[in-house]
């Protein structure tokens, strides 16, 4: 497993994301790991991401999956061009677009797990499937095709 | 336009959904109303609901496009039986897939307007397309299989 997060390798003007931007403190801060050949983060959420009593709200799984899936793709960038991770030039994703299928109701109050592997890379396209899993069953699945950051997007 | 926003008829029991219940006092409390034949929401992201800066985080599109879509299934759910938005036996709608196309960045610092039509009502479940719009542009579209809430899913 590799020591530090995807994340925690990005450069700061792009560190800000409200998913997994290390520099903002009002957001989640998913970490993302690479285990052998999958990502794995792991988010436990607050009582009150709720979506009726009980359970997790999807738009805070939808959340996870898309910053786990970016955070795939700029690995798995790394990888296919025989880089470290964090190496410069960095790579930064965005989300083209998030498929999140919800298979039953995610139990609120332990930690979710989402794995992801690589379904393609094709250009400056990466495309990322992930599960999501609480009490060790898979609660959602999730396709996100990742793309990577434009320069227009980027901060000034 | 309806006066009450779809989501303010929610039984208090399935209120507290952290992007639309009105209990939730962490959440967006996202509101939905018709007009016309379409569902319209808008929203106005905080400064850190960000992806980089100056644009908005696509989880935060994603979450929107989720309850918008849901809530609009509700209200269909009563057009299509007669009935008025509110009327008991209430009807709220779970997600059962949730789809987000990201066509450009979403700009941060102005009010989102999401748009809901109804692509199609088969039996408990209602699909609804939308479109996100910022600086009158549109951003995102979803599509969202909405799930009439099964009994186990409910709050004791």
């Amino acid at each position: 497993m590799s020591k530090k997060a995807i994340q925690d390798h990005y450069p700061d003007d792009v560190a800000r994301c409200y998913g997994c931007g290390k520099l903002n403190s009002e957001g989640y801060q998913l970490k993302t790991y690479w285990v052998d050949d999958e990502s794995v983060s792991t988010f436990t959420p607050a009582p009150y991401h709720t979506a009726v009593e009980g359970f997790v709200y999807g738009g805070l799984i939808a959340s996870l999956i898309d910053c786990h899936s970016t955070g795939t793709a700029a690995a798995a960038a790394y990888r296919q061009a025989g880089r470290e991770i964090g190496s410069e030039p960095g790579f930064r994703f965005v989300t083209g677009s998030l498929h999140v299928d919800y298979l039953k109701p995610t139990p609120l109050g332990v930690p979710l797990e989402i794995r992801g592997t690589i379904e393609e890379i094709k250009g400056r396209k990466v495309i990322v499937r992930s599960t999501l899993k609480a009490d060790g069953q898979i609660c959602a699945k999730g396709r996100v095709v990742a793309v990577e950051m434009p320069e227009h997007f980027q901060a000034k």
